[in-house]
């Protein structure tokens, strides 16, 4: 959300300006912009779409040792115990997966008793937010297009094209979680 | 976003179940759904959705006194200072509205900059906040839907059918400021 002045001379940010390119080169939705650049919750987001509950399933979730690509994006050292999650988040009727998303923390910063939420059971982050009434501000940091892939393919149950976005979620200044999202451009 | 509960008997909360019964019953799109309940910022939303820039038109600015429906959504006293703003977001290009918008804000949560800004000059309230770097939480507390209003039909210079939603946005536990908004089924 950097770059942008105010006023008369207000520019979108070049996220916005990222997405309408994709948007037009690509002849996406608009629901499919707002999927990719909405600074709010996805869960609430994925559940106002599909008209019913979605749950998280954790697919892999595991303290590693800070990557150096995530490192950049958390402002953490490389190597720092970071919370690595792999999730989807399905439909609660059918159990359809509509997004996957993996998601690194910094155990340093994260607070006890949202520590073992995001560690124990399959609660989406931003209910995890909610219930602990934790505000943040979300920072997208980069979006794009994929016309297919085997692994999404499986994760998704569902042919490309697909499209990611990258964001921060940032409380007291600072990242406290960074995430990347995967859905299929069937999510509509 | 009251009565959530977590895990395998999560439900969804009453305006979310609120929305999917609207949606239900007056066929509105899945875009609809998002512009009701989702809780980034709406200047953001829309920018995404019309593919264009926006821009905020203030149509009156005012100290008045809080009134009591106001009061206790922002749990202040009645009478209290508080800024009453009524506003338009437009296409920048033609200059059409795209949304309606009141709110209101106790002067005593403001701080100098933020309320510079918010009284000062067309921003709206989602760039002041990223401006400020301002992390809140918004609340949805209402939606509903309106066949006609001859006042939102020369405001949104749109025949109804109307949307609305309250909400409100918390900073430091406190509501700062909410905000009641009105746009076209039209808008998609």
């Amino acid at each position: 959300m950097q770059g942008r002045t105010f006023g008369a001379h207000r520019h979108v940010d070049t996220t916005t300006a990222k997405i309408w390119s994709l948007s037009r080169s690509h002849g996406l939705l608009p629901i499919h912009s707002v999927l990719l650049g909405h600074d709010g919750s996805m869960t609430n987001l994925l559940e106002l779409i599909s008209r019913c509950e979605v749950a998280l399933r954790t697919l892999k979730q595991s303290v590693v040792p800070c990557p150096s690509e995530v490192a950049d994006l958390l402002a953490v050292d490389v190597g720092e115990p970071v919370n690595e999650r792999d999730i989807t988040i399905v439909r609660n009727q059918d159990g359809s997966p509509l997004l996957y998303a993996r998601s690194y923390t910094p155990l340093s910063r994260l607070k006890p008793a949202f520590k073992a939420d995001l560690m124990r059971a399959d609660i989406p982050i931003g209910e995890i937010m909610q219930r602990h009434r934790i505000e943040a501000r979300r920072e997208i940091l980069d979006v794009g297009y994929l016309s297919s892939d085997p692994r999404l393919e499986e994760l998704l149950a569902c042919p490309g094209p697909y499209l990611w976005r990258t964001y921060n979620i940032i409380t007291q200044g600072k990242p406290l979680i960074t995430v990347k999202e995967y859905f299929s451009t069937s999510l509509r």
